[in-house]
């Protein structure tokens, strides 16, 4: 009997995780879920326009109420199952490592803007509360490395980022002062103070240049010139610096497939055990 | 007899392939081909202008008519003249194989559009049909390796782009949804729901900034130079990325010239076959 | 008494200069130090916006009168503690020598501008003064190699970036004469004289695109359209020189790790002399 | 006699020439030519700004006159003193073989803005023709290698940048098209023809966004979206191809440093003759 509850939970737990090769199972829930999340994310965006909005309110709602369902059995079945796992051994200890990981805590967030209204009547703030659903992408962590791998890229290269950003805040402070001097006089509105001035220096910096404030006198946009022409070189230094960054991180990986530790589907002793 | 007719066929075969480095028939056929394909287009896009469409449009009707008898007896004389190849020898089948290479359809592709509204008048839906003529560019690709190059190094960086492109179309949808709070009660034109504001933050991040969206509010304006600031450092992943993957394709390229088993002209037999 | 004496000058000169690992009243005065140039440099911002500072002018009056004072204090401690390093030991041209250092000027500009309109009221011209206290953020200097690596990066790659700067210049001059040309009587405001034209080839070059200026004439756009394909690949030239030179120089620091020769904190001698 | 005349013939040629590091005369001629030139190219931008025209009109004249006297006077020296030149002994064809090369061409172009109204009244166009003066800015070429740097690297990097030039050119014909598609409807006036649709196309590929044009459609505003992020990746191409050329080719220029046949400057024979 034990057995059996043992080799259901552990049946349970391989079809949430992350299909192996050979698992049509999984890998067909591991589909359905990353459909789910990705619907999830274009309904939060499609909400926020009005005539949509409107006219299909009930399939809105409808949709949200079986997201929310199925995130929450997943959640339940996640932390009842958690237990095959090695590190997660212990039915009540184990279980609350699980549920202070970064991955299960993604899972909480994500149902928890539908659930808050309902324990507290104040917090049902409208439509702001849906947005909160967007946390919702972060599911999408466990499918990918994409975020981990970008953590560990900045990382690696902190101490250059940080060099080049403060080069880059240095640079901007002394810019928007100067600007702020030359074109004060000549356009009060635009420039009216010095953080306005480096709402201007940061779009030019980036060389995103919206034109909703640009110098207009000789002595601003020669200002303006030379910053666009440093900016492009010091923007480059943290590209750069994350491109190498990358190409670094991604060699490393191929090269290093650690093997882990793992339990017996049948009888929940440790096979493979390091020693 | 059989060989005569075989020679002429060869010879067809060789003009209208790509010349090599001493047939000067087929090398003149080459460059009327691509001045001709060049012709094609830039007369898809004059014919736009009203002004000169008015004027010269029996000029234009003309060089289309022109045009589409060129290619059509080129595509003809190519499904005549393929079996002389020895991966398409079979005089049915092997032709059948040729009509379903990219090469073939796109060459039907170009001519098509003149062909589809004698089938059916309906279709004939005026200039709108005429700017399918475009797809006659892609002719060119029969001259040109860029794009077959451009295909391969874009599977051979496969896993690097597609993870940059996440993390970039996650960090898309959180700055939309963000900026939407910021700005859609001082801006409701502008930012009228989270798809129009992934508008402005798709021209933030490419730095292209047209400037018909852009945040007015303190908030906004600050999630606007964090976007753009982090839209620099992100955006040069995908082209350093590419960059490198161009570089490495093309001087593996250079590393490798394969022979290949070719067919006597005057016989049809194989020349040089694998061992 | 003489020791005494030396002793404490030690002690005051360790607690200025840079904290070393183990050395917790160092390391509290640099934190401190480091949050008041901040706190400097935000209060120079802020004073410019008009309703802060007639609200809170009393706080920015006492937040510059308290920095100027302990930047003053700092300045005399450290020209006063200075002896006690080997380089500055004559008590006369060893506070000489460092009171010309780049560091010890720039902790003097720092309070020059709150004692200049004490000297001569002819020269308290205002809040433009005030700007001034901004080159505060070059204390920063003490705490970062940021800057000097910026320079010692620039010295390295003199010659690099020289040559594209000069090409630079060239095709900025050569665009602008030729948009003047084609541009000028189309729109005269616009394009009214060649340095004019020059604000919009810098404006194209570094794809900035304010969009204040633009070409409007078919030979205008041609130009604009050539100048910004060249102007990418160009300006591509110095941030990758700065880029690949930023990481030179790192790689190079990490390398070494020189030994300098000290001072006993006790008698004053020379502790571990070059041999 | 003739040595005497050689050896003048030979100081002048020295003189004219870039200086080699010990001729003090040499140096002092090459810093005033090129602040000569310089300043040429500023009173040519100068010159365009109507208020300084009129007020100082005839301190331009003069120092155009001035300028026009100088350079005559140094082209005719330069071909006098030529022969001294191993490659260009003859006295005429020598000189001849001088005068079209590349640098004595650009010296003539320099001062022939000035000469053809004398010959012919007709040419005296006004302003226009002085702007041809801005051809002096060639006469540095003298003086750097940068464009000859350039020049080489584009030789170096032709077949790259060909192909990434064609992949480019075919994804704004194409994006040109469909734009034109999208929005001629909605927007006649500015995508009223597929070529003008490529300015806009032109622009928003470069990032540099000047929003003179930016589409208004749905589908308008998603096939910019992707042509923006498409053209930043496709951009760096060119952008990287040039920039390791650079490297490649500076690193190639301090490893090679040859030693030229020359000619004594008392006799006129030649020293240091090829073997």
């Amino acid at each position: 009997m034990k057995k059996l509850h043992f080799s259901l939970k552990y049946r349970v737990c391989k079809t949430l995780d992350l299909a192996e090769t050979n698992d049509p199972l999984s890998k067909a829930f591991d589909i359905f879920l990353l459909g789910l999340i990705f619907l999830n994310i274009v309904a939060v965006a499609l909400e926020t326009v009005d005539s949509l909005y409107e006219n299909y309110r009930y399939f809105f709602e409808a949709f949200e109420g079986f997201s929310v369902l199925f995130f929450t059995v997943e959640y339940i079945l996640r932390i009842w199952s958690c237990t095959v796992k090695l590190h997660y051994r212990h039915p009540i200890w184990g279980r609350v490592r699980y549920i202070i990981t970064p991955l299960a805590l993604i899972d909480l967030l994500a149902i928890l803007p539908f659930f808050l209204p309902l324990l507290s009547p104040q917090l049902r703030i409208g439509r702001s509360l849906r947005l909160l659903r967007l946390f919702r992408v972060l599911k999408l962590n466990r499918y990918t490395d994409s975020l981990r791998i970008l953590g560990r890229v900045l990382r690696l290269k902190q101490e250059e980022l940080l060099l080049s950003l403060f080069v880059l805040a240095v640079l901007l402070a002394v810019a928007s002062t100067m600007i702020y001097f030359a074109e004060h006089d000549a356009q009060p509105e635009a420039f009216s103070s010095i953080p306005e001035a480096m709402w201007w220096g940061t779009i030019t910096l980036t060389t995103v240049g919206y034109g909703d404030v640009y110098p207009v006198t000789l002595l601003g946009r020669i200002l303006g010139a030379i910053l666009a022409i440093l900016g492009i070189g010091l923007f480059a230094l943290p590209a750069g610096i994350l491109a190498s960054g990358f190409s670094e991180e991604l060699q490393a990986r191929k090269a290093k497939k650690k093997t882990q530790p793992q339990i017996c589907p049948h009888c929940g002793e440790i096979i493979n055990p390091k020693e």
